[in-house]
């Protein structure tokens, strides 16, 4: 039987499907379709959707993140931390520092290896948050930010910060997380008229001014164990609030990530990459 | 990196981690946690649950089901259809023609080659329903069988039929599955008291005297796409209640199966079984 080689990493839960595009070659026609499938867990190998690493000719390498139903997202947090962990314990470089092309944009990976020369850890340069409303896209004056304003969901008046990390996150702030009812809001919020591109919203609940605890419904792929990029909108949003200070541990269903929104105005993440299987798909 | 050789297959959706006893060993008292972690979606490779596939002293094949809440199950008729195909389609066996022992009983399988003499379909012989209280077992006269009796659940009326194919099933015939919240009334019979050792329930519209719509909640695993044995048990329950022939079409989440309660006494479930990838995991 031939079939298409692939491996499932995942990063606190955060979990795709991973082709080596150095070796497996597929049609750009297929792609939409083949992640639905390798993504379904009842037929396909189950996942929150497949990611292809490949060459850039702009940096060390290019990625690009499929949902589980098949549409493209512009970046990955979690995914940039395995992309970074595949292509170093795999020989693809060995360098320790490295650019990551994606969708939205060029990103910088500093591995961190452990005494068996794997990577244990690593460190992606999210580069600075986009706050206009046009970097969303956001319905409104394209000029002014989204801090602290409240929007109608359904009726309900819900009060978001606006944050773009290459792709667009709406941050809440609640007093207890455990009262939201993230399935239920989430979509209301990411297919709301004022996001033309649709949203990432994340419910947040701030522990202390460096700790918080974070909720997050993903754009195209719903509730999820963790959302990189959507952590560093959540820090992000707290300190534009000045509800947090620098540097902030970020506690997600999945796991915990580490952001810092560093002088140089850029957001750094700092998080585990796991692998789970490698495999030969046949569907 | 070492780690566990495996295989992911499904029978109409209802999917395992198939792990190949022959050539791997497991230890005894990891079974129940390595079942939780492979079949975890976002930790893990993600499944309905975990089958070991190895050697018997009373057959040709002993299969293992565990659930992937770790229990271990005493049979599963999908499984057997996947494990007939795998052990004829590795060489496993020559034979069109075998038994399977399982945790319920020893099982008869034989399968039908495609023009690339790989495994397309299998029937097994489930051999013949038992249908007193005690073989199930449920609580009441044990020498009696429970055809169309009421019972209460949480105040509200279901008439149930028990059949036994190795696991227990309650099954429910309804005017309309569409209307059927089975993931609140599922739950409930399947911990109801009557019930020493919990229970499979099934939900079924008949479409016609040969054919019927199915719906399950399968005890440990919740709702699947599929489950062989209820699928027997729905058609044993139907023609024990008149309402069917006595060879049925059932259309399950995940597709079709056709089961056939012959004159010898013994059902007989015929189904197709594919595979999703090999594989290594490592978590």
């Amino acid at each position: 039987m031939t079939g298409l080689k692939f491996t499932k990493m995942h990063g606190l839960g955060n979990n795709y499907i991973y082709v080596n595009l150095f070796e497996e070659r597929l049609r750009e026609e297929e792609l939409a379709d083949l992640a639905v499938r390798v993504s379904n867990v009842n037929t396909g190998i189950g996942s929150d959707g497949m990611i292809l690493i490949g060459p850039s000719e702009r940096a060390d390498f290019r990625m690009r993140v499929f949902n589980n139903d098949g549409s493209e997202a512009k970046n990955c947090g979690n995914g940039l931390r395995m992309v970074a962990k595949y292509v170093y314990d795999r020989g693809l470089t060995d360098k320790d520092q490295f650019q990551i092309e994606t969708l939205g944009g060029l990103v910088e990976a500093k591995i961190q290896t452990g005494s068996d020369g794997k990577v244990e850890e690593v460190t992606v340069d999210m580069g600075p948050p986009r706050l206009l409303k046009k970097d969303l896209p956001m319905l409104g004056d394209p000029e002014s930010k989204t801090i602290s304003e409240t929007i109608d969901v359904d009726g309900v008046p819900y009060t978001i910060t606006a944050v773009s990390m290459g792709n667009p996150h709406a941050v809440i702030f609640v007093d207890d997380i455990t009262q939201v009812d993230v399935a239920a809001v989430g979509p209301a919020i990411e297919f709301h008229p004022l996001f033309p591109e649709r949203v990432n919203v994340e419910f947040i609940q701030v522990v202390g001014r460096g700790e918080i605890i974070f909720r997050v419904w993903e754009r195209g792929s719903g509730i999820t164990q963790a959302c990189g990029t959507g952590a560093c909108a959540a820090a992000v949003a707290g300190i534009l609030n000045a509800r947090l200070d620098r540097k902030v541990l970020v506690h997600l269903l999945g796991g915990d990530l580490v952001i810092e929104w560093k002088e140089d105005g850029h957001v750094y993440m700092t998080g585990p990459a796991e692998y789970v299987c490698d495999g030969v798909y046949y569907g």
